[in-house]
Order: C-alpha cells, then sequence, then structure tokens
C-alpha cells in the first residue's frame, strides 16, 4: 500500500425518483463528474438505487435486490476503472431467496472488488421498516485496503453506535464512510426537527474525535411519499468532519449536490499524537459491552 | 428505590487557591448554597480540594491525598444529611503508600456514602501528567443507588472514552457526572482554543445522545500558574444536557457559579422509546473492543 499524502473525497448528495435504471444513471454520472473534478474516492448514498422503500413492508420490494455479482456492480466496477477513483456503492442486497442485506461494496480504483460491508444495526422505527427488509451484517467491522489507503464503511442506523465507529478505527480506517437515508417526518419537523438532525451530526461528529479519524457522511435529499398521504422529508446536510470534529464541508438540506474534502493524513496523524486517546483504551475493562444491560438476571 | 420524578441537580464550578482547608471550605459552603436552592443532587470538580498539581510530577504532592475514610469526606457525609442532598465528592484517594487513585465519592441524603469510583481512564499530556500520580482505577464502571435514583460518575479523560459512558449507561445510570479539570494551555488557545472546548463538549453531548441519559460535567475555572511560569487556564464552561444532546444550561469560562437543571426521567423515557439503541446494539458483534488494535500480530 502507498504512503498516500493526497487525498480527496466526494460525497453524492442526490434524490431519487421511483425509476430505478434512472437512478442508476444519474448515480454513474454524478459519479463520473466527481471524478473529473479529481476526486479519488467516490460515495453514495444508501441504498441510491430506489426511493426508501423501508417506508412501508411490502414483499414486492424485494424484487429491487441485487446480487453481489450484479451487473449492477459491474457498470461501477467499469466506471471506477476507468476514471481511477475508488467508489463506494450502497445497494440492496440479495444475497439467497430470503437473505437479503443492507449493504455496500467498495471498488478501487482498478475496477476490482475492495470488500463488502452488510449493516450491522438494522433500524425499526414509523417509516423506517427495516427489520422487514434486512438481515443484520454478518461480516462485521472493516476497513477496506484500496489504492488510497484503508477505508471504513458503516450504513446509516450504525452512525448511533460508538461501538462500531471504534471498530472500524481499531480496524485501521483512516476514514469512516456513513451512506445514509434519514429525514424529518412532516409532522415531527417543527417541534423536533432541529434537535433530531444536531444530534445526528453531533454523535457521528463524536465518533471522529474520540477515534482521530474522518468521518463522511451522505444523505439523500427530496421528500419521498408512502403509501398513506405522508411520507419522509430528507434532510440532506451531508457533511465531511476531521479528526477533531470540525466539519470541513456540508451540503445543504434539500439540494443535489457533491461535496468534497481534502484528506490530511500528516492532520490524522498530529492528532493522535497530541490526543492519544487509543492509547489509553481500558481495554481490561470492558467485558460488559457484550452484555445487552448489566442487571440482576430474573429468577 | 423510590421513583423520582422530580431531581433538581446542582454543579458548582469554582476555582481553588492553594489553601486545602480554605478550598474545602469554600466546597462546604458553596454545596450549602445549592441545597438551599432545591438541589437534590450537588456534584463538585475534579481534585476540587487542590491546585491541579498534576502540572508538575513532585513526591511531595502526595501529602495532598485523603484516604476514603478521612475527616475530609465525613463533612460533606454531614452536611448532606443535614441537607438530605445527594453529594459527589471527587478526591485525591490515598489508599495505600505507593497506591493513589483519582476518586469521587457518592454521598447520599442520609448521609451514608453509596459508593466510590475510582478514575479509570489516566491522562499523560504535557501539564497533565496524571500517570505519574494516580493507579488506574480497578473498580470498573458502576451506578450508584441513591435516594434520588440511579447516578454514575466518570472523571475527566474518562469524558473522552463512548465505553465508559455505554458502561455506566448499562449499569442503570440516569446521568453521568463528569467532575473535570480541564483547560487551554496559554500559547495553543488562540489557534486551537475554540475547537478544543467545542469538541469536549461534542464528546460528551454524544454520550448523552447514544445512550439516552443526562449528562452533567463540572469543570474548574482559573488560571492555575505552574514552576515554568505558564500555566493552565481552566475553561470552565460546566454543562448539563439532556438525553438528545441538547445542552440545557452552561456556566460561563471564567466565573464561579452553580448552575442547576431539573432533570426529567419521563423525557429519558420517552427518548429512549424513540430512539432505541440500545435495543439494537449487536452484542454479538463487539468481541475486538478489549483489543488495543485489530492487526496482524509482529512474527
Amino acid at each position: 500500500m502507498n504512503r498516500i499524502t493526497d487525498i480527496k473525497i466526494a460525497l453524492v448528495q442526490m434524490s431519487m425518483s421511483t425509476n430505478k435504471e434512472e437512478n442508476i444513471k444519474s448515480a454513474l454520472s454524478k459519479v463520473e463528474n466527481a471524478c473529473s473534478n479529481g476526486a479519488n474516492v467516490v460515495c453514495l448514498p444508501e441504498l441510491f438505487a430506489s426511493q426508501y422503500f423501508c417506508q412501508t413492508e411490502d414483499v414486492q420490494n424485494f424484487n429491487l435486490a441485487e446480487s453481489y455479482n450484479s451487473n449492477f456492480i459491474d457498470s461501477f466496477s467499469l466506471l471506477a476503472k476507468k476514471c481511477k477513483t475508488v467508489v463506494i456503492i450502497p445497494f440492496f442486497e440479495k444475497r439467497a431467496s430470503g437473505i437479503y442485506h443492507n449493504s455496500a461494496v467498495v471498488i478501487d480504483s482498478d475496477g476490482k472488488i475492495s470488500g463488502l460491508y452488510r449493516k450491522m444495526h438494522i433500524p425499526d422505527d414509523p417509516g423506517y421498516y427495516e427489520k422487514f427488509y434486512f438481515t443484520p451484517g454478518d461480516l462485521g467491522y472493516k476497513s477496506f485496503n484500496t489504492s488510497v489507503g484503508q477505508l471504513g464503511v458503516l450504513i446509516c442506523w450504525d452512525q448511533w453506535f460508538p461501538e462500531a465507529a471504534r471498530l472500524v478505527s481499531l480496524s485501521g480506517a483512516n476514514i469512516i464512510f456513513y451512506p445514509t437515508a434519514i429525514g424529518w417526518h412532516p409532522d415531527e419537523k417543527e417541534e423536533y426537527g432541529e434537535n433530531q438532525l444536531d444530534s445526528w451530526k453531533t454523535v457521528q461528529r463524536s465518533h471522529a474525535i474520540s477515534n482521530g479519524l474522518y468521518v463522511a457522511s451522505v444523505n439523500r435529499v427530496g421528500f419521498e411519499e408512502n403509501d398513506n398521504g405522508s411520507g419522509i422529508e430528507f434532510w440532506g446536510n451531508s457533511f465531511i468532519c476531521g479528526p477533531q470534529g470540525s466539519v470541513i464541508y456540508e451540503a445543504s438540506r434539500t439540494k443535489e449536490e457533491i461535496i468534497y474534502a481534502d484528506i490530511d493524513l500528516d492532520l490524522l496523524e498530529n492528532t493522535r499524537r497530541n490526543w492519544p486517546f487509543l492509547r489509553d483504551r481500558r481495554i481490561d475493562s470492558y467485558t460488559d459491552l457484550d452484555k445487552r444491560f448489566v442487571d440482576k438476571k430474573p429468577k
């Protein structure tokens, strides 16, 4: 692996139509655009090939899934190779009949697949019925070796769990990418909206701080209607923050846009020297983290 | 344990002189003041009985330490009983010759000791030479049963470690108190000061968010000189935030003051119902959290 000093990353904030082919075409075009602007790594939002179908529980939606080796992935591999760029492709993975995952594949700049991540933490909240669709990931937390160094990928709900960020960090990642699909319920936005968005940003910035790495979170935008005449207003606000949690760039809440940031591995090294949290973890004392709750067992 | 609906907590932000008796007297008076204002729990800053002696490594400073059963603790027990208030007393603990801890004792509102916490994560940075003085804690992470419910205590450097907050949360705490001594090096303040303070706030707010509990962090104020003509400007900014990370109240950066917040356990319950992170932790997948780094062993 080369010592990389200059990495430019790009996050593609986009909206999705109900037409899968159109979404993929749009994503390919945006990735190519990011590459032509000098990006060495481009990341797309969670499940970008479709609208966020988890707003309802409908078995027909399993038709949207793709296998790990589908043409869908191939088209991005070809583009990655052509542009010499690493591309992170979230997708609805069909692993077998009855086993589906919310996944992301990392394609290296030679078009070869660096690895697959399957979302570990699966939500189930009103409008986010993911437990119906996705089997929880079984590949664990890892960094992927690419031509621009070690990259980690986690997906959406994972972002609320410091354990996940820590484990990706311990596997050697310099950047954690969070492809995401999160937004407001229209009837909650006015009262809780700002606080929800702020909490979402804060918890991800904290992963950058406590692990001394970059965090890059990419969300979709636009209102997607559900069957009940309501829907979700995806809040965009894709952002990239540095290893002390400072936001380098953040996108709007409503517009399609590609945002960029330069990754400075010297800053990362310097931050970890000055804030040596990884040195001081009390690994002898964390056993109970694999417990649900530290209470007395019922008789 | 009673079901408590109204808890008022108080954090005593104070500055310290070089006179230990004076500092203790001042702290006793401030605790009494907080009680008279209706506080049910009062928490003092880390090592409040002295200036922050860890700026230098000097064996004479071990003279400042107190045993767990000293008169020093007794005076606060008497006050706690008199005021019917829970009091959290950080102190420099002498456990035996050659074994010292950075500790905090939780005194219940009947004056009896609920328990002892010994700082688990010990820093060693320029001006914060704590590894010289303090043996890392060996009592683990816990909640203390008090007349106002389960309270957790962590100390300063612990605040950068999400593992510590999680483990206190899993032990049942509704509030985590962070007695603290943190500030700026004068030669870093202008360039890095705002970012350092923001990172410190952000990481603690994130513990509130990912665990759905209250966080109450209490720092000292004032400039304390060291032997080299420099020193630390302790940045105050003690704050209390709710279970979604919103700051309820924060203190100034320079003044002694007591800040208060009402703890709403219904809000805590409601937050955890709506943001069910504790439900979804992948406890089958966290094994490597007890590793230093997930790399290949050198041959």
